[in-house]
């Protein structure tokens, strides 16, 4: 059992931890750092934290297990305080979206002061975003990746492994820079296309909108996502979301052209053969 | 109360027509025509429909009422026979994806032989087909476009607002080359968007597809749609369609031009600003 977890972030995914760990009894003391005193507060007075600060370096004094869940570009910026500050035997992971430059950094760090830290990533939110809307239960039934390298303490991987199933998650292994790949093109690049989609709507008839049926609420519901936390990650996982844009391009750039060649057949056999695909989705 | 409803195709959309007039007691008799007489037989015997044929003359003799609902493709090529069959006071409309085609034939027809079609277009549906998925309830809440020219007769086009207000619709009047220009984009945009975005996926990293959350399910169910009536909307479209993607590359391309100039605060107002767009969704 974790003496003290301390939670950095308490948004959606960070107020989600601090109630799961909760409700499992994950750990003695919950302890939550933010930039917002009043959110705080309500973390506090409906028990899902004990302690809550605006000082990183005190909300992470005396923390065993430690979850930065900040957006991706924060935890980035604030990792090097965060060694800093952070107990030697403590074991610490982050929930940010893209992996290369958090891992990347802590490697950096860890080069001089050795930590127990792993990078994860919970393929599980929502459009909605902040405390006001995190649960328990978020994390039941989702996939977390974990991004071990092979300079990581295997006993932190194995905290944290045990950490995430413990809130109820299957947990994937993958190298930072294939998670990257990985989830650039299984939700960045779906995140960019909705935007674009709606924007596109926008353009041409912003009168449509009112007869936009399930399937393109649907389609477009994660164009409802944060921007602040999208700006980030879009600019964190930039190289990734290039290639994965670029075969997107392609993939739409065939079937225009299939639609132009008037081959009926053909079309049908391209569409159908993608749509088989499809049912690899867990 | 219509005398004698006579539906073509008894797919998911034509089967819901039969079943919700059942329900509301829109018709006294009720035909269906189709090419598969085991699908048709299955309607019969679950009190749906009271008699079916194969034979499109047959099935359009003595009908007031007709509702093509084939694949759009289908309904153009078969319009001249209806012509020729349909009694010369029957009210007829059709449920194609694309109304320029349909409704620019009806026209041509229409000349040579007065006959009171209304092209109708129903927002609704679902990436299943067939009889099997027909429901009653699939016209209720949603919205039905219909696209009356100067030369439709009043008349028909009262009854068939009538008779689709009658299954629980809203009704919307639009230009059929309007029409065109708004599906595409909150409808075949998206399908051949989300078509794409898994098709890319693929190309990129087969294994991803085991990882992806819900925003990548919601955003590609569409794209487990039908390959033979999605193969003939693009093609019945494409001119719409066309106009449509140049407005998405657009949007597309701005937004990766926004990430690749690295401006956060920037990027984070497009990003908002076209969320905000969403919100007028119905």
């Amino acid at each position: 059992m974790i003496q003290q977890l301390t939670i950095v972030g308490l948004g959606l995914v960070g107020g989600s931890v601090a109630k799961a760990a909760r409700a499992e009894g994950a750990a003695r003391t919950i302890v939550a750092v933010g930039r917002d005193p009043g959110r705080l507060e309500a973390a506090r007075r409906d028990g899902a934290v004990d302690r809550v600060t605006t000082d990183l370096a005190a909300g992470l004094r005396g923390a065993d297990f430690v979850v930065l869940a900040a957006p991706v570009g924060a935890i980035a910026a604030m990792l090097a305080d965060v060694w800093r500050a952070a107990a030697s035997d403590a074991t610490l992971t982050d929930v940010g979206s893209a992996k290369a430059v958090i891992v990347g950094e802590a490697e950096r760090l860890a080069a001089e002061r050795p930590l127990g830290f792993v990078g994860s990533h919970p393929m599980a939110g929502s459009e909605q975003s902040g405390y006001a809307v995190a649960r328990a239960d978020l994390f039941r039934g989702a996939t977390v990746i974990v991004t071990p390298t092979e300079r990581t303490d295997p006993g932190a991987g194995k905290r944290v492994t045990q950490f995430w199933e413990g809130l109820g998650a299957r947990v994937a292994t993958l190298e930072a820079e294939r998670h990257d790949r990985v989830v650039a093109a299984i939700s960045h690049l779906p995140h960019l296309v909705a935007w674009a989609l709606v924007d596109a709507v926008g353009r041409l008839d912003g009168e449509a909108f009112a007869l936009a049926a399930r399937g393109f609420k649907d389609t477009t519901r994660i164009a409802a996502s944060d921007a602040r936390v999208w700006r980030e990650i879009f600019l964190q996982n930039q190289e990734a979301l290039g290639a994965a844009l670029a075969a997107f391009r392609a993939a739409l750039a065939e079937l225009e052209a299939g639609i132009a060649a008037g081959d009926g057949p053909a079309l049908e056999d391209k569409l159908a053969r993608i749509r088989s695909l499809r049912e690899r989705l867990a």
